[in-house]
């Protein structure tokens, strides 16, 4: 046990050497943003094959891309995708640019139409709930809002979701309709879904029996390093365990080809494809096949596919060893901070001493850092306990994906030491 | 007055005759479709510059179009379309590859989050009612029917919907919250909305007070003939009478570039817009802005997009001359068929004695002749005289329309002096 007149001493030496270090980060007028995960121009130039046809917009089946129709997408491009996403072709759609929309579309078709299996539209429920493990995905929590769907949260583990916890709230609590999941590489901290975890999602007796787990495999095949993680397959378990409808599986190219100009993925059973295309085909003319046929000539298969994203990680694979290094030389001794290190996605998550994620924020902004506003990772930007900071490296350059992260800790500090002071005093 | 004997044995000699033909036509085993608004292949290759960018995927302002974001669209491409569409380029958005998907969506959110000037949400209304001009379009009243809305017709007149109809429904009855409207060259019967009936439809008094007109311009620039139809501006006239909520704007590139891979526009009173984003901004990560850039690349300015529609003109034009032609040869005398003659558009909506429509599509049929089910062109596919034919010449070679048009006015002459002969012994 550390002398505690020392101890104050030495946090206020800390403090003081932060503060200074604050000031002259703010002095410098960095202009740095670690807001968004969005891939970096050098990503996007790896697809730039996609500007360009190169030949006529015909399908392998010999139709016209350019003309109305194929509400499914195209089939070589849901073939490549299916192995990753872990759906069969058959029962994989491929739709516009963004999985986002079909996520929010899914819930949408519920509330006017209901699910198979629903007793009733879900718009005709008393009331609508869903569980949402943080830290999370801050536009899964703004879909449910939008919606108006309650939002209860679950903690997250080093497994995935706290099972126990989901467990007991599905089965006692009918208005509960549907989970968030991003089972491998979670947004933001990185965490692959055990094989158990997923068993009992699949497995799980939920009050409601139209009860949807909304698997947005949005990093399927976004490994950082050379070990390619693989998930259990959770349309099949579902299926296993009689509970064949329960699973809806979403994914998109926005981080595997262009950001804005990708295709996303909706797979599922087939009744609740057959459901979904029953809908989709009053509201559409079918997707951007001419797109979609651009993607298949770009990536060819899902070995060609693999290929492609090796060659993203080795771009953004020295951004997220950065972070990590700069956290460890700056805050690794303190006890001030703790961060994940995930092997895949595009999310750093930074554990800071509760009540100083948004000073650090704040902090940050002073010095011209834009961060994720803390408490974005939970439904309605609201941290109970103010402690993460979701870091997203890819999009800077490397040299202020550095700069950035060593102001970061810099503020980290301040805000941390000056806690813990008047802590002390308080 | 002829003689009602020789008239019988006229209208038997005309049925023998039509019956042979029939058989003649049967035994041909022809293989034709006229069922559907599509652009012809010859049609899509005008757009084929669409295939290869020719140059980085930026936009004018410096935007880098791969990545996330621009949820209005992108600002080159809606200044192309604001004087087709009548909406000032701040007003309009360019999304998707659907308009139909914006018309559905439009509804859904108005269903789930009240539109501005709304009481309630329209979900919370005990009963939804949209009018629907019949003719029509039949994805409009599939909209309607999956979403759950009571539809009423109201007849069309050759200066639009007959608007003594709807302004009498919509001022008495507050279910009414809509109409929809194709104010030019409209789908099936080309008519050009008067300017009379446009102010009358931005002036009427609604029962309901967030009452709206879908006006879906899906032929603004799609002209047949040397004379550029101009409408009135329903989102001005909408201002200029105190109701600047009214009108929601709906265009679409499908009949201009792709038709299945094209942009899609929505425009309407800043009100309307901030109420569209505020929506869109929870569901999407923004249109696919490289396609809309290859549309700037292709179509340039408005004058381009001029120039690019005469070309579509040239290619269509000599097959509904062509229809018109023969059916006028075949038809033209007997008085059992009339048909519209428009001057832009897809279509052409043909007119036989009540009663016959379906059996007419049937006989077509058995000759091997696709149409569009009798009845489409109503909700629920119910067209309570059985008179209307939508037929849609522009996808078919010439040759081939010829030969449908021919095969289905023999069709025409069977079912109709049938009809008669029947009517007669009856």
């Amino acid at each position: 046990m550390t002398d505690p007149a020392s101890s104050l001493e030495e946090l206020t030496a800390q403090r003081d050497q932060a503060r200074k270090d604050h000031a002259d980060l703010v002095a410098r007028g960095l202009k740095l943003d670690l807001t968004r995960g969005k891939p970096s121009p050098k990503q996007l130039d790896l697809s730039d094959a996609l500007l360009d046809m190169g030949g006529p917009a015909v399908g392998a089946d010999g139709t016209d891309l350019r003309n109305y129709g194929g509400l499914n997408g195209l089939r070589e491009l849901r073939e490549i995708f299916s192995e990753g996403l872990q759906v069969p072709t058959d029962q994989l759609l491929a739709a516009g640019n963004s999985s986002l929309e079909l996520m929010h579309d899914a819930i949408v078709f519920a509330l006017l139409q209901g699910v198979p299996g629903g007793e009733r539209r879900w718009a005709d429920e008393p009331e609508i709930a869903f569980l949402c493990p943080v830290p999370g995905y801050d536009r899964h929590f703004g879909v449910c809002e939008k919606l108006g769907i309650e939002m209860i949260t679950v903690p997250m583990t080093s497994e995935g979701p706290d099972m126990d916890a989901v467990e007991r709230l599905v089965a006692e609590d009918s208005r509960i309709k549907g989970i968030w999941c991003v089972p491998k590489y979670s947004n933001p901290d990185g965490t692959i879904y055990s094989d158990e975890t997923v068993r009992r999602l699949a497995a799980m007796t939920t009050a409601a029996p139209d009860f949807r787990v909304f698997w947005d495999n949005a990093y399927a095949v976004h490994h950082l390093t050379e070990t390619e993680h693989e998930i259990a397959d959770l349309l099949s378990l579902c299926a296993e365990h009689g509970n064949p409808d329960r699973a809806f599986v979403f994914g998109s190219t926005s981080k595997i080809t262009y950001a804005g100009a990708g295709v996303s993925f909706f797979g599922s059973s087939q009744a609740n494809v057959d459901w979904w295309l029953a809908s989709t085909a009053k509201r559409s003319i079918g997707p951007n096949k001419v797109n979609q046929l651009q993607h298949v000539r770009l990536l060819r298969d899902a070995e060609g596919l693999r290929e492609h994203m090796r060659n993203h990680a080795a771009l953004i694979r020295p951004k997220f060893e950065a972070v990590d290094k700069i956290l460890g030389s700056e805050l690794g001794e303190t006890g001030l901070a703790s961060w994940s290190k995930p092997e895949g996605g595009y999310f750093i998550n930074l554990e800071v001493p509760e009540g100083c994620a948004k000073a650090v924020v704040a902090k940050a902004g002073e010095a011209g850092i834009a961060m994720t506003p803390a408490g974005a990772t939970h439904p309605y930007g609201e941290d109970p306990t103010d402690s993460v900071i979701r870091i997203a490296p890819t999009y800077p350059e490397l040299p202020d994906v550095e700069a950035a992260t060593q102001a970061l800790a810099t503020c980290v500090r301040l805000v941390a030491t000056e806690k813990l002071l008047a802590d002390e005093q308080g």
